[in-house]
Protein backbone atom coordinates (compact mmCIF):
# COMPACT_ATOMS: atom_id res chain seq x y z
CA UNK A 1 0.00 0.00 0.00
CA UNK A 2 1.35 3.27 -1.36
CA UNK A 3 1.64 5.85 1.61
CA UNK A 4 -1.35 8.46 0.77
CA UNK A 5 0.16 11.98 -0.58
CA UNK A 6 -1.02 15.41 1.16
CA UNK A 7 -0.26 18.70 -0.63
CA UNK A 8 2.24 20.45 1.00
CA UNK A 9 0.45 23.62 1.47
CA UNK A 10 -1.70 21.67 4.44
CA UNK A 11 1.48 20.05 5.66
CA UNK A 12 1.74 21.69 9.72
CA UNK A 13 4.81 24.13 9.36
CA UNK A 14 7.93 23.33 11.49
CA UNK A 15 9.03 26.69 11.88
CA UNK A 16 8.95 27.94 15.15
CA UNK A 17 6.08 30.39 15.77
CA UNK A 18 7.01 34.01 14.78
CA UNK A 19 7.22 36.53 18.30
CA UNK A 20 5.13 39.47 17.44
CA UNK A 21 7.00 41.65 19.98
CA UNK A 22 10.06 40.13 19.06
CA UNK A 23 11.07 43.26 16.09
CA UNK A 24 12.43 46.21 16.42
CA UNK A 25 9.31 48.21 15.36
CA UNK A 26 7.99 47.04 18.13
CA UNK A 27 10.42 47.92 20.63
CA UNK A 28 11.40 51.22 19.26
CA UNK A 29 6.44 51.52 20.11
CA UNK A 30 7.27 50.26 24.12
CA UNK A 31 9.84 53.03 24.45
CA UNK A 32 7.88 55.75 22.85
CA UNK A 33 4.72 54.33 25.22
CA UNK A 34 6.35 54.29 28.23
CA UNK A 35 8.58 57.49 27.67
CA UNK A 36 4.94 58.88 27.32
CA UNK A 37 3.41 57.58 30.62
CA UNK A 38 6.63 57.95 32.67
CA UNK A 39 6.44 61.73 31.39
CA UNK A 40 2.81 62.14 32.05
CA UNK A 41 3.41 60.73 35.74
CA UNK A 42 6.25 63.07 36.43
CA UNK A 43 4.45 66.07 35.45
CA UNK A 44 1.43 64.93 37.42
CA UNK A 45 3.62 64.46 40.24
CA UNK A 46 4.99 68.21 40.06
CA UNK A 47 1.56 69.52 38.83
CA UNK A 48 0.10 68.31 41.82
CA UNK A 49 2.62 69.09 44.09
CA UNK A 50 1.88 72.88 43.17
CA UNK A 51 -1.96 72.06 43.62
CA UNK A 52 -1.63 70.85 46.90
CA UNK A 53 -0.80 74.13 48.10
CA UNK A 54 -4.27 75.44 47.22
CA UNK A 55 -5.72 73.03 49.72
CA UNK A 56 -7.51 74.73 52.61
CA UNK A 57 -6.53 72.22 55.39
CA UNK A 58 -3.46 70.51 56.11
CA UNK A 59 -4.94 67.06 55.81
CA UNK A 60 -6.30 68.07 52.78
CA UNK A 61 -2.64 69.62 51.58
CA UNK A 62 -1.29 65.94 53.25
CA UNK A 63 -3.95 63.41 50.87
CA UNK A 64 -3.03 65.09 47.41
CA UNK A 65 0.29 65.17 47.96
CA UNK A 66 0.55 61.80 49.26
CA UNK A 67 -0.99 61.24 45.54
CA UNK A 68 1.88 63.38 44.00
CA UNK A 69 4.17 61.11 45.57
CA UNK A 70 2.25 57.53 44.17
CA UNK A 71 2.55 59.22 41.04
CA UNK A 72 6.41 59.57 41.26
CA UNK A 73 6.75 56.13 42.49
CA UNK A 74 4.61 55.13 39.24
CA UNK A 75 7.21 57.26 37.38
CA UNK A 76 10.21 55.41 38.66
CA UNK A 77 8.63 52.08 38.16
CA UNK A 78 8.35 53.31 34.48
CA UNK A 79 11.89 54.25 34.17
CA UNK A 80 13.28 50.81 35.71
CA UNK A 81 11.75 49.09 32.63
CA UNK A 82 12.39 51.28 30.31
CA UNK A 83 16.04 51.04 31.59
CA UNK A 84 15.89 47.42 31.16
CA UNK A 85 14.70 47.66 27.86
CA UNK A 86 18.10 49.44 27.37
CA UNK A 87 16.22 52.78 26.63
CA UNK A 88 17.27 56.17 28.12
CA UNK A 89 14.36 57.82 30.29
CA UNK A 90 15.09 61.42 29.38
CA UNK A 91 14.89 60.56 25.71
CA UNK A 92 12.25 58.09 25.56
CA UNK A 93 9.84 61.36 27.40
CA UNK A 94 11.66 64.26 25.53
CA UNK A 95 9.69 64.00 22.79
CA UNK A 96 6.25 64.26 25.06
CA UNK A 97 7.70 67.34 26.65
CA UNK A 98 5.70 70.11 24.35
CA UNK A 99 1.86 67.99 24.44
CA UNK A 100 1.78 67.85 28.66
CA UNK A 101 3.67 71.28 29.12
CA UNK A 102 0.39 72.25 26.79
CA UNK A 103 -2.17 70.48 28.64
CA UNK A 104 -1.21 71.28 31.94
CA UNK A 105 -0.39 75.20 31.40
CA UNK A 106 -3.95 74.94 29.40
CA UNK A 107 -5.51 73.14 32.65
CA UNK A 108 -3.97 75.35 35.98
CA UNK A 109 -6.85 74.82 38.39
CA UNK A 110 -8.02 78.43 39.74
CA UNK A 111 -8.54 76.93 43.05
CA UNK A 112 -8.72 73.96 45.68
CA UNK A 113 -11.91 72.14 43.66
CA UNK A 114 -10.66 72.72 40.23
CA UNK A 115 -7.24 70.57 41.47
CA UNK A 116 -9.32 67.94 43.01
CA UNK A 117 -11.30 67.43 39.78
CA UNK A 118 -8.23 67.38 37.66
CA UNK A 119 -6.52 65.11 40.15
CA UNK A 120 -9.49 62.57 40.06
CA UNK A 121 -10.34 63.11 36.52
CA UNK A 122 -6.97 62.52 35.40
CA UNK A 123 -5.63 60.02 37.59
CA UNK A 124 -8.89 58.32 36.20
CA UNK A 125 -8.42 58.47 32.34
CA UNK A 126 -4.74 57.88 32.71
CA UNK A 127 -5.72 54.20 34.22
CA UNK A 128 -7.97 53.71 31.75
CA UNK A 129 -5.39 54.45 29.25
CA UNK A 130 -3.19 51.94 30.89
CA UNK A 131 -5.44 49.63 30.92
CA UNK A 132 -6.74 49.33 27.19
CA UNK A 133 -3.28 49.87 26.19
CA UNK A 134 -2.17 47.15 28.23
CA UNK A 135 -3.58 44.42 25.29
CA UNK A 136 -1.39 45.43 22.70
CA UNK A 137 1.99 44.91 25.17
CA UNK A 138 4.32 42.10 25.91
CA UNK A 139 3.87 40.02 28.98
CA UNK A 140 6.61 41.96 31.07
CA UNK A 141 5.50 45.22 30.00
CA UNK A 142 1.98 44.13 30.87
CA UNK A 143 2.50 42.89 34.21
CA UNK A 144 4.44 46.20 34.88
CA UNK A 145 1.02 48.00 34.07
CA UNK A 146 -1.59 45.53 35.44
CA UNK A 147 0.95 46.30 38.64
CA UNK A 148 0.82 49.67 38.71
CA UNK A 149 -3.04 49.78 38.37
CA UNK A 150 -3.41 46.84 41.02
CA UNK A 151 -2.69 49.63 43.62
CA UNK A 152 -5.44 50.94 43.38
CA UNK A 153 -7.45 54.30 42.91
CA UNK A 154 -5.88 56.87 45.13
CA UNK A 155 -7.84 60.06 44.38
CA UNK A 156 -11.33 58.54 45.85
CA UNK A 157 -10.82 60.97 49.10
CA UNK A 158 -11.18 64.08 46.53
CA UNK A 159 -15.30 62.79 45.50
CA UNK A 160 -16.07 62.92 49.30
CA UNK A 161 -14.69 67.06 48.92
CA UNK A 162 -16.40 67.79 45.87
CA UNK A 163 -19.66 66.28 47.00
CA UNK A 164 -19.65 67.94 49.75
CA UNK A 165 -18.37 71.32 48.72
CA UNK A 166 -21.55 71.09 45.72
CA UNK A 167 -23.74 70.40 48.52
CA UNK A 168 -23.10 73.35 50.50
CA UNK A 169 -23.55 75.25 47.28
CA UNK A 170 -24.51 73.67 44.13
CA UNK A 171 -23.61 76.55 42.06
CA UNK A 172 -20.18 74.77 42.27
CA UNK A 173 -21.13 71.69 40.39
CA UNK A 174 -21.78 74.09 37.15
CA UNK A 175 -18.62 75.19 36.92
CA UNK A 176 -16.79 71.76 37.87
CA UNK A 177 -19.03 70.60 35.40
CA UNK A 178 -17.23 72.79 32.55
CA UNK A 179 -14.71 72.51 33.85
CA UNK A 180 -14.44 68.60 33.74
CA UNK A 181 -15.82 68.67 30.14
CA UNK A 182 -12.70 70.98 29.29
CA UNK A 183 -10.31 68.60 30.92
CA UNK A 184 -11.35 65.80 28.65
CA UNK A 185 -11.60 67.89 26.16
CA UNK A 186 -7.54 69.08 26.25
CA UNK A 187 -6.78 65.44 27.07
CA UNK A 188 -8.62 64.38 24.18
CA UNK A 189 -6.69 67.34 22.17
CA UNK A 190 -3.59 66.48 23.18
CA UNK A 191 -3.76 62.74 22.62
CA UNK A 192 -4.51 63.21 18.63
CA UNK A 193 -1.56 65.59 18.40
CA UNK A 194 0.28 62.48 19.68
CA UNK A 195 -1.52 60.13 17.36
CA UNK A 196 -0.59 61.92 14.37
CA UNK A 197 3.10 62.83 15.27
CA UNK A 198 4.21 59.56 16.27
CA UNK A 199 3.38 56.67 13.83
CA UNK A 200 6.06 54.22 16.19
CA UNK A 201 3.69 54.81 19.10
CA UNK A 202 0.14 54.49 16.93
CA UNK A 203 1.43 51.24 15.37
CA UNK A 204 0.89 49.55 18.38
CA UNK A 205 -2.79 49.87 18.66
CA UNK A 206 -2.92 50.41 14.45
CA UNK A 207 -0.48 47.54 13.83
CA UNK A 208 2.32 47.49 11.36
CA UNK A 209 3.53 45.56 8.78
CA UNK A 210 5.22 43.05 10.98
CA UNK A 211 2.48 42.82 13.47
CA UNK A 212 -1.27 43.24 12.34
CA UNK A 213 -3.28 46.00 14.46
CA UNK A 214 -7.03 46.30 15.03
CA UNK A 215 -9.80 47.76 12.75
CA UNK A 216 -11.34 51.35 12.85
CA UNK A 217 -14.05 50.21 14.53
CA UNK A 218 -12.22 48.36 17.47
CA UNK A 219 -10.44 52.41 17.71
CA UNK A 220 -14.07 54.09 18.30
CA UNK A 221 -15.44 51.45 20.51
CA UNK A 222 -12.01 51.79 22.29
CA UNK A 223 -12.50 55.93 22.37
CA UNK A 224 -16.16 54.70 23.61
CA UNK A 225 -14.79 52.77 26.59
CA UNK A 226 -12.77 56.08 27.44
CA UNK A 227 -15.75 58.51 27.45
CA UNK A 228 -18.21 56.54 29.08
CA UNK A 229 -15.87 55.79 32.15
CA UNK A 230 -14.96 59.56 32.11
CA UNK A 231 -19.16 60.25 32.41
CA UNK A 232 -19.38 57.76 35.56
CA UNK A 233 -16.21 59.48 36.89
CA UNK A 234 -17.96 62.85 36.63
CA UNK A 235 -21.24 61.08 37.78
CA UNK A 236 -19.66 60.14 40.64
CA UNK A 237 -18.11 63.19 41.59
CA UNK A 238 -21.80 64.87 41.63
CA UNK A 239 -20.98 66.16 37.64
CA UNK A 240 -22.86 65.98 34.46
CA UNK A 241 -20.30 65.41 31.98
CA UNK B 1 22.05 44.44 121.86
CA UNK B 2 20.28 46.68 120.62
CA UNK B 3 19.86 47.26 116.94
CA UNK B 4 22.61 50.12 115.50
CA UNK B 5 20.49 53.39 114.19
CA UNK B 6 21.04 54.54 111.08
CA UNK B 7 20.05 58.30 110.40
CA UNK B 8 17.06 57.77 108.10
CA UNK B 9 18.19 60.33 105.12
CA UNK B 10 20.42 57.61 104.19
CA UNK B 11 18.08 54.46 103.85
CA UNK B 12 17.60 54.32 100.08
CA UNK B 13 14.36 55.53 99.15
CA UNK B 14 12.08 52.70 98.31
CA UNK B 15 9.90 55.61 95.41
CA UNK B 16 9.55 54.22 91.72
CA UNK B 17 12.48 56.42 89.66
CA UNK B 18 10.12 59.63 88.55
CA UNK B 19 10.21 59.29 84.62
CA UNK B 20 11.09 62.13 83.83
CA UNK B 21 8.96 62.29 80.31
CA UNK B 22 5.63 60.79 82.13
CA UNK B 23 4.28 64.71 82.30
CA UNK B 24 1.46 66.70 80.48
CA UNK B 25 4.19 69.21 79.93
CA UNK B 26 6.41 67.10 78.24
CA UNK B 27 3.94 65.59 76.28
CA UNK B 28 2.75 68.95 74.77
CA UNK B 29 6.39 70.04 74.24
CA UNK B 30 6.54 66.91 72.08
CA UNK B 31 3.73 67.27 70.14
CA UNK B 32 4.43 70.48 69.26
CA UNK B 33 8.61 69.65 68.19
CA UNK B 34 6.57 66.84 66.28
CA UNK B 35 4.56 69.44 64.84
CA UNK B 36 7.37 71.51 63.81
CA UNK B 37 8.88 68.77 62.38
CA UNK B 38 5.67 67.48 60.13
CA UNK B 39 5.53 71.04 58.90
CA UNK B 40 8.85 71.28 57.89
CA UNK B 41 8.65 68.01 55.94
CA UNK B 42 5.61 68.99 54.25
CA UNK B 43 6.81 71.96 53.27
CA UNK B 44 9.90 71.12 52.19
CA UNK B 45 7.80 68.65 49.98
CA UNK B 46 5.94 71.21 48.67
CA UNK B 47 9.23 73.60 47.51
CA UNK B 48 11.42 71.49 46.36
CA UNK B 49 8.85 69.27 43.92
CA UNK B 50 8.00 73.34 42.76
CA UNK B 51 11.89 73.76 42.57
CA UNK B 52 12.23 70.49 40.90
CA UNK B 53 10.18 72.27 37.43
CA UNK B 54 13.90 74.40 37.63
CA UNK B 55 15.33 71.74 36.19
CA UNK B 56 17.87 71.65 32.96
CA UNK B 57 17.15 68.08 32.03
CA UNK B 58 14.27 65.51 32.84
CA UNK B 59 16.95 63.45 34.97
CA UNK B 60 17.73 66.08 37.30
CA UNK B 61 13.87 66.83 37.79
CA UNK B 62 13.41 63.51 38.72
CA UNK B 63 15.94 63.70 40.86
CA UNK B 64 14.97 66.54 43.05
CA UNK B 65 11.58 65.05 42.92
CA UNK B 66 12.69 62.24 44.36
CA UNK B 67 14.01 64.40 47.35
CA UNK B 68 10.69 65.64 47.90
CA UNK B 69 8.97 62.33 47.54
CA UNK B 70 11.44 61.10 50.96
CA UNK B 71 10.69 64.20 52.35
CA UNK B 72 7.00 63.95 52.07
CA UNK B 73 7.90 60.13 53.91
CA UNK B 74 9.49 61.40 57.01
CA UNK B 75 6.19 63.30 56.73
CA UNK B 76 3.74 60.91 57.02
CA UNK B 77 5.46 58.96 60.01
CA UNK B 78 5.91 61.72 62.11
CA UNK B 79 2.06 62.29 61.76
CA UNK B 80 1.70 58.82 62.29
CA UNK B 81 3.89 59.28 65.45
CA UNK B 82 1.65 61.96 66.52
CA UNK B 83 -1.31 60.09 66.27
CA UNK B 84 0.23 57.58 67.89
CA UNK B 85 0.64 60.32 70.93
CA UNK B 86 -2.87 60.92 70.31
CA UNK B 87 -2.51 64.04 68.98
CA UNK B 88 -4.04 65.42 65.68
CA UNK B 89 -1.14 66.48 63.22
CA UNK B 90 -3.29 69.40 61.56
CA UNK B 91 -3.16 70.98 64.94
CA UNK B 92 -0.12 70.31 66.19
CA UNK B 93 1.34 72.07 63.01
CA UNK B 94 -0.75 75.09 62.65
CA UNK B 95 1.47 77.44 65.28
CA UNK B 96 4.03 77.10 62.68
CA UNK B 97 2.73 77.88 59.28
CA UNK B 98 3.33 81.41 59.55
CA UNK B 99 7.34 81.01 59.86
CA UNK B 100 8.07 78.08 57.26
CA UNK B 101 6.08 80.31 54.89
CA UNK B 102 7.61 83.29 55.69
CA UNK B 103 11.20 80.89 55.63
CA UNK B 104 10.12 79.62 51.61
CA UNK B 105 8.85 83.04 50.55
CA UNK B 106 12.09 84.93 51.38
CA UNK B 107 13.88 81.87 49.75
CA UNK B 108 13.08 81.33 46.79
CA UNK B 109 15.19 80.20 44.60
CA UNK B 110 16.11 82.17 41.25
CA UNK B 111 17.41 78.96 39.37
CA UNK B 112 18.45 75.62 39.35
CA UNK B 113 21.97 75.61 41.21
CA UNK B 114 20.09 77.98 44.17
CA UNK B 115 17.33 75.43 44.56
CA UNK B 116 20.26 72.48 44.36
CA UNK B 117 21.94 74.66 46.88
CA UNK B 118 18.66 74.99 49.01
CA UNK B 119 17.96 71.55 48.98
CA UNK B 120 21.42 70.58 50.31
CA UNK B 121 21.60 73.29 52.98
CA UNK B 122 18.35 72.69 53.47
CA UNK B 123 18.02 69.16 54.49
CA UNK B 124 21.91 69.54 55.81
CA UNK B 125 19.97 71.73 58.51
CA UNK B 126 17.27 70.03 59.48
CA UNK B 127 19.23 66.61 59.65
CA UNK B 128 21.34 68.08 62.17
CA UNK B 129 18.75 69.81 64.29
CA UNK B 130 17.14 66.35 64.51
CA UNK B 131 20.00 64.90 65.41
CA UNK B 132 20.70 67.28 68.30
CA UNK B 133 17.07 67.62 69.32
CA UNK B 134 17.03 63.38 69.64
CA UNK B 135 19.00 63.39 72.41
CA UNK B 136 16.18 65.51 74.82
CA UNK B 137 13.46 62.83 73.84
CA UNK B 138 12.09 59.72 74.99
CA UNK B 139 13.04 56.48 73.15
CA UNK B 140 10.21 55.89 71.06
CA UNK B 141 9.96 59.80 69.78
CA UNK B 142 14.33 59.31 69.82
CA UNK B 143 13.92 56.35 67.79
CA UNK B 144 11.81 57.62 65.46
CA UNK B 145 14.18 60.68 64.05
CA UNK B 146 17.00 58.12 64.79
CA UNK B 147 14.99 55.66 61.79
CA UNK B 148 14.60 58.57 59.49
CA UNK B 149 18.30 59.82 59.90
CA UNK B 150 19.34 56.49 59.59
CA UNK B 151 17.88 56.93 55.95
CA UNK B 152 21.23 58.51 55.24
CA UNK B 153 21.97 61.98 53.44
CA UNK B 154 19.77 62.21 49.55
CA UNK B 155 21.03 65.27 48.15
CA UNK B 156 24.59 64.55 47.31
CA UNK B 157 23.33 64.54 43.74
CA UNK B 158 23.73 68.36 44.62
CA UNK B 159 27.24 68.53 45.15
CA UNK B 160 28.11 67.43 41.75
CA UNK B 161 25.72 69.19 39.80
CA UNK B 162 27.15 72.84 41.96
CA UNK B 163 30.74 71.61 41.55
CA UNK B 164 30.32 71.13 37.92
CA UNK B 165 28.32 74.84 37.29
CA UNK B 166 31.34 76.59 39.61
CA UNK B 167 34.31 74.53 37.30
CA UNK B 168 32.26 75.83 33.59
CA UNK B 169 32.08 79.04 35.43
CA UNK B 170 33.86 80.25 38.57
CA UNK B 171 31.66 83.58 39.32
CA UNK B 172 28.52 81.06 40.22
CA UNK B 173 30.47 80.23 43.43
CA UNK B 174 30.09 84.15 44.79
CA UNK B 175 27.02 84.09 44.01
CA UNK B 176 25.87 80.94 45.64
CA UNK B 177 27.72 81.76 48.90
CA UNK B 178 25.84 84.66 49.38
CA UNK B 179 22.71 82.88 48.77
CA UNK B 180 23.83 80.16 51.43
CA UNK B 181 24.36 81.99 53.85
CA UNK B 182 21.42 83.96 53.12
CA UNK B 183 19.59 80.52 53.86
CA UNK B 184 21.65 79.85 56.81
CA UNK B 185 20.21 83.92 58.25
CA UNK B 186 16.65 83.33 57.68
CA UNK B 187 16.94 79.57 58.96
CA UNK B 188 18.33 80.72 62.22
CA UNK B 189 16.02 83.98 62.22
CA UNK B 190 12.43 81.88 61.98
CA UNK B 191 14.24 79.54 64.51
CA UNK B 192 14.81 82.35 66.80
CA UNK B 193 11.06 83.03 66.21
CA UNK B 194 9.84 79.74 67.23
CA UNK B 195 12.23 79.96 70.06
CA UNK B 196 11.10 83.24 71.46
CA UNK B 197 6.83 82.29 71.00
CA UNK B 198 6.61 78.46 72.03
CA UNK B 199 7.76 78.09 75.67
CA UNK B 200 6.56 74.30 75.21
CA UNK B 201 9.14 73.75 72.13
CA UNK B 202 12.06 75.26 74.04
CA UNK B 203 11.89 73.93 77.24
CA UNK B 204 12.77 70.19 75.81
CA UNK B 205 16.14 71.85 75.50
CA UNK B 206 16.16 74.59 78.56
CA UNK B 207 14.04 72.29 81.10
CA UNK B 208 10.95 73.20 83.29
CA UNK B 209 9.98 72.70 86.47
CA UNK B 210 9.34 69.43 86.38
CA UNK B 211 12.77 68.29 84.25
CA UNK B 212 16.06 69.84 83.97
CA UNK B 213 17.82 71.12 81.14
CA UNK B 214 21.17 72.32 79.92
CA UNK B 215 22.74 75.59 80.43
CA UNK B 216 23.60 78.69 78.27
CA UNK B 217 26.95 76.88 77.44
CA UNK B 218 25.78 73.78 76.49
CA UNK B 219 23.20 75.68 73.66
CA UNK B 220 26.17 77.77 72.83
CA UNK B 221 27.65 74.48 71.81
CA UNK B 222 24.80 73.30 70.10
CA UNK B 223 24.29 76.19 67.75
CA UNK B 224 28.40 76.00 67.48
CA UNK B 225 28.07 72.59 66.06
CA UNK B 226 25.07 73.45 63.71
CA UNK B 227 27.25 76.60 61.87
CA UNK B 228 30.58 74.27 61.47
CA UNK B 229 28.23 71.44 60.41
CA UNK B 230 26.76 74.34 57.85
CA UNK B 231 30.18 75.58 57.07
CA UNK B 232 31.45 71.98 56.10
CA UNK B 233 28.52 71.48 53.60
CA UNK B 234 29.07 74.62 52.01
CA UNK B 235 32.71 73.77 51.74
CA UNK B 236 31.75 69.88 49.92
CA UNK B 237 29.68 72.47 47.42
CA UNK B 238 32.71 74.69 46.55
CA UNK B 239 31.42 77.68 48.48
CA UNK B 240 32.78 79.77 51.32
CA UNK B 241 30.15 79.79 54.03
Amino acid sequence: MSEPSFPSTVVPSLEPPVDPFDSPGYRASVVELLGLLAYGELTAFGRMAADSELAPSLSAKAALARLATIEFAHFERICDHLNELGADPDEAMMPFEAVYDAFHDRTRPADWLEGLVKAYVGDGIASDFYREIAAYLDPSSRELITDVLAEGPHAEFAVTAVRQAIAENPTVGGRLALWGRRLLGEALSQAQRVAADRDALTSLVVGSAERPGVDLAEIVQLFGRLTTAHTERMARLGLNA
